[in-house]
């Protein structure tokens, strides 16, 4: 009897490669799966699925994780308000980790001995199958045929043409990944360090001239209503934030980052909902948290960010920060309002009642009730005590200001 | 013989009050000064000294303090890519602890037994002033009128008609505040939490539509040329990119966050030039700097920007910081490319025989010489130790997620 | 009728002048009060209730809330390894919260219009009382009689014994601060700052010789047994400890740090059942968790000590941190084995089934099966890679090191 | 021709079975050298010398880094406190990283084609070896027999019996690897998690049992006098404090952390000089410099320490932190009183005239004339504000915390 292999397959050249050399050269049962973490539509499901079959897959199974996704991992990046570099949401990145953890899991229930998957060995994705499978599925073998072979788009294309494979392989000018938490675009300009993408490298293209106005909601942190309408599904809020954005092709960035593998690498992305949520997020905590926690949190997001960009979700001090995040947003609710422009939106303010700025206790340059001016001296005197010290010990030169 | 005061006049109705009752009630002689900090145009300190010398000050001053500013301060806000609550790039509130050292130094000079000010008991700028006189002169005796008296606009008003000042008093809808780094703006708007302020409020109004490139040089972190031409004084290249901004009425944004007394406050700003500056040497550090130095400048770089607007910039571990941030700069230098926009600005590239990304060394997801496949699977084996140890002993369930 | 004070009570002569001093010259009810965290005996505590009842109090209460102190803070500070400046372990500062807060709830609970407290207006127990009074109960007025009139010992005798209370105030050569995470002893030593507490000075002293094994029992991260003895109650294993530890007078050390009020103070302790506890815990956490736990606990149990320290236990982020610090603890169970000797103690070791270092996989030094030469190669040529790469772009002088 | 190897030489097992392997096998021209970073006398020295020329190696050299060492390394250990896990003064390995910086040099001076070193498999050194090696000289290729051929002890005495090597390679009991910063041991105990070492395992034993004063002198951080006694060169100084304190048997531990291949590894430890040094320094900083100043030290000591210890000393990032380190030392002069007891020592005081505790403004617990109780007052009020709001706000349940 001959041996599974689970192959990671996104109906592309490398994965479609993968699939007649697994079965042909190495006579093994190829089953193919797709971790869906909610950028893919039903029609493309089904493409997905059809090639995989026509390429003689044992059986092929879509395996969606976009739930899970939101509520293990997408949810924290939203209380963390998590941007790479300070600009990237981890459009596509967060999302491998969870396709991998979906796909061991089928490996695992259907008895698999291999898992194969078809990242090339450059890049981070590879990084991110390997290291979840080794660390789930110690048990399993992982084959990466591509990788190992190193062979070019045309020795694939030979291979799969020899073999009856007719499929029309030419490589789109700018290779697009869609996920639920935004767009990733490379292209020729990604390559460079001088130049952006062009216009026409964005999925999404101006539709909207006219400023609209788009109301927020959150509860405890979490997304529940878009322009008044309540959504039992954060996925359907998130997914309506991104289609008002997209009309005015809000959301276009590039990001410079480190790889797990030490490279910088650039890429192009589009990404209207996570941008507008996590900045409208940031907002209505700057009303509703205290210094110290916008601090940590702040901390504590990046950090989060980081690992999770590098490979390591399943770090266990990655529960920690999710624990401290959540406990976090207990006072993390009410309505923000922004406001979309063309390219562009604005930030136009908060409704809470956690509202720590108009509490009636006091207002930023107007003088109040509560203090009076002896009671400020009193705080410069004694919050300036150490540094009278430290200039009455070590001096301090006005002039040259050292 | 009576004692002198040195006031900080900005030659508005609170210091205007400040010279006739410190003059007339306490029998002071009267030297105004005006702290310059890049903010005011030589008009403008004429018409401020004018106005003193109408009200009777015995002297008055003009310190200009724009390049040791600039050089102890400004620039090491861009070596940190300083942004308050990831948005406000200090524009003002950095400024007053320069204009306090001068008014220190000058008080001194003059053999000035009493410093005055008229800032009033509920905002930050009190506490600026008030620990930096303290600190670096605590054997001169603060005096605020204003702050004391918690005299209403009108009785001030009242005060002075009564001693035959009959200047137009009127406020003015929006309170303008102009510096090198920014111009910060209140109405009644940014005293609410859901409204911004309007379009007119801005100094800066829109006079260009068609997009414009801008190329910013760095050297060592600091900006030398724009657009190709060289400035032998980076005050005069900042002033530069502001110009070019404010004409797409670029940088306006409101900040919101925590004053030193405690309060939330919320305050309007234009800061076409600072925000763009920052971005675009962030950007070029990306490409320079590996990815502990980024991580680590961020972590100074803001707690640098948190003490600077809470008064501290005397604290020494500022100084520390400064020698920090000033070594990281050794390579960021290269030229950034911006394309400006009505209302905003995009960041095109940069250009630096520094950049680590097309070092010829590897680009990511390409394969290359350096290293392979099995390279990569060692990697990723050791790299992943760790968690496997982990997971061996402690468990993970690959369905709930923990 | 005349109004409620409740005075936090501690039996010393300020607080004995205030009793006298708030029912005579201010003609309100005196209500003493004690908040017991656990340095009081029985004994202790009838005293102090003898000495409030002669002098005149309308009612006296002993709070208890020892337990609450455990629950609420301590466990944290072991979770978080706390010790300030790596030294001390905030022996008595973290108990002031605590009695503070029993304070307000009695004082609410009685209808008092008054809290009383007698602490001078040098140290940092005033911040934390006044502080903590002013945040839970804004309604009710603080009275500070000692701080107020500045008043010297003598006074206070003199004043007392005018009114026929006639104590022996004769002040002691150390002033002793005992709780239940350690006792605090200053003296003419503590205010120099080149010499230690004389041997006498400490509360415990040397009692045995030969060293003696100890071992202590965790449950994700509560101490639950000594020497094998089950606790039900935490706070009595902590006794338990400090008693064994006192033995051999362990534990003892100066600490040197900020005041919440800006000057450097000294202060000598005495804590061995907090310093045994918190090492042996780290210990055991050293097996059990993964480096990046270990590094996130580092930095927010600092911070979780700092703010505590400095009277900010309310602080909401105090709470997110616990949060965190509580998560972390899940596999921090275990024994650990310490040897006491006089004076000092060693850490022999852990057992623990969620010890991360004997798990099978691999040992330091040890090659073996789990990876090979050629997997160590590959990490490390991708491990190095960022550094060749900017090494090559800007190069380095292995002479010199620059 | 035959091409050169340079071999990293330590006289041991691993490194002679190189040295003939490296010649006999692969036919290339050994030249042995050995890094000394201070850990070896003269006479160990000319021994391993022999022992190479025996095993008929082209040349040998001794290249002694100890200086450079001192310099760019053990000075910033010192400045940041560096103690990993806080207990571990890195004794080892950071000198590893300064025998191949020194290796490289040699190999690149000679024109050798090879670098070679004896590491195995499963610690921390290979990879500081590796990682140096090519960083630094990327076109020099790297050979590990040991590490390759994965022989035993058995299979190398054996191989080098048949080449008339004639040795006693007899295994210690324990490994003790001595160094300038510290000595670590390793044995059958440090193999087990609930052992320590045994007395006779540590080089140094006890000789004095009556205690004794030592003072330590600091000129800006740096070590410059032991007892009155001025040292030109620091590195004779931390031999004198190394000395008097072995007499005691000060300074052993044992360390537990996680390697740089993801491993936990535990190690003994006797390093009795590093530790006063850096106790010692620490206490004058905890008098000398801000809070804050403490604060970003430890945070940037730390991380120090860990990519030192992680064989990541070229980052760039470590160059800034050295510039803030070195900064931060300005005023971190005085002297460091300590006594040394039998197994321990205790931090008495310290003199400084940059002491900010006592410097006449004001003492802990004494009340004075820079501030009095309404400044408290006022103080206590505004520092407040922000929880009194967030309590009117949210509220607090003072009975249960939360």
């Amino acid at each position: 009897m001959s041996k599974k292999v689970v192959l990671a397959f996104s109906g592309g050249l490398d994965t479609s490669f993968c699939v007649k050399y697994l079965k042909e050269e190495k006579g093994l049962e190829v089953y193919s799966a797709i971790g869906n973490t909610g950028g893919f539509s039903d029609e493309e499901l089904r493409g997905i699925e059809d090639g995989a079959r026509e390429l003689g897959v044992e059986d092929h199974v879509n395996l969606d994780v976009t739930d899970l996704y939101y509520r293990n991992c997408i949810r924290y990046m939203v209380y963390g308000n998590v941007l790479k570099n300070n600009t990237y949401p981890l459009s596509v990145s967060s999302e491998r980790i969870f396709q991998a953890m979906a796909i061991v899991d089928y490996a695992r229930k259907i008895g698999a001995q291999y898992i194969a998957h078809g990242s090339t060995g450059a890049g981070n994705d590879q990084i991110r199958f390997d290291l979840t499978f080794q660390i789930l599925a110690p048990e399993i073998e992982i084959l990466t045929p591509t990788r190992d072979l190193t062979l070019s788009r045309e020795d694939e294309i030979e291979y799969l043409k020899k073999r009856g494979v007719k499929k029309d392989w030419t490589k789109m000018t700018y290779s697009i990944n869609k996920g639920l938490w935004g767009t990733s675009v490379g292209g020729k300009e990604t390559l460079t360090t001088d130049q952006n993408l062009p216009e026409e490298a964005y999925p999404s293209q101006l539709q909207k001239e006219k400023p609209e106005e788009m109301v927020l909601t959150f509860e405890k942190g979490e997304l529940t209503a878009v322009n008044g309408e309540k959504y039992a599904n954060p996925v359907e809020a998130i997914r309506k934030v991104e289609a008002l954005g997209n009309a005015f092709a809000i959301g276009r960035d590039t990001h410079v980052g480190d790889t797990i593998i030490g490279i910088k690498g650039r890429v192009g992305f589009e990404a209207a909902g996570p941008l507008m949520i996590i900045k409208a997020h940031h907002l209505l905590e700057k009303h509703t948290l205290t210094k110290w926690q916008l601090y940590w949190k702040e901390q504590l997001g990046n950090w989060y960010g980081m690992l999770l960009h590098e490979a390591q979700y399943l770090e266990p001090v990655m529960r920690d920060i999710e624990a401290f995040l959540e406990h976090s947003q207990a006072n993390v609710s009410g309505e923000v309002i922004l406001k979309l422009h063309p390219y562009r939106f604005e930030l136009v303010g908060i409704r809470s009642k956690h509202d720590l700025m108009n509490s009636g206790f006091g207002d930023y340059g107007e003088m109040n009730k509560e203090w009076n001016a002896d009671d400020v001296k009193g705080f410069t005197k004694l919050m300036g005590n150490y540094l009278k010290i430290f200039n009455k010990v070590n001096g301090f030169d006005v002039e040259t200001g050292v």
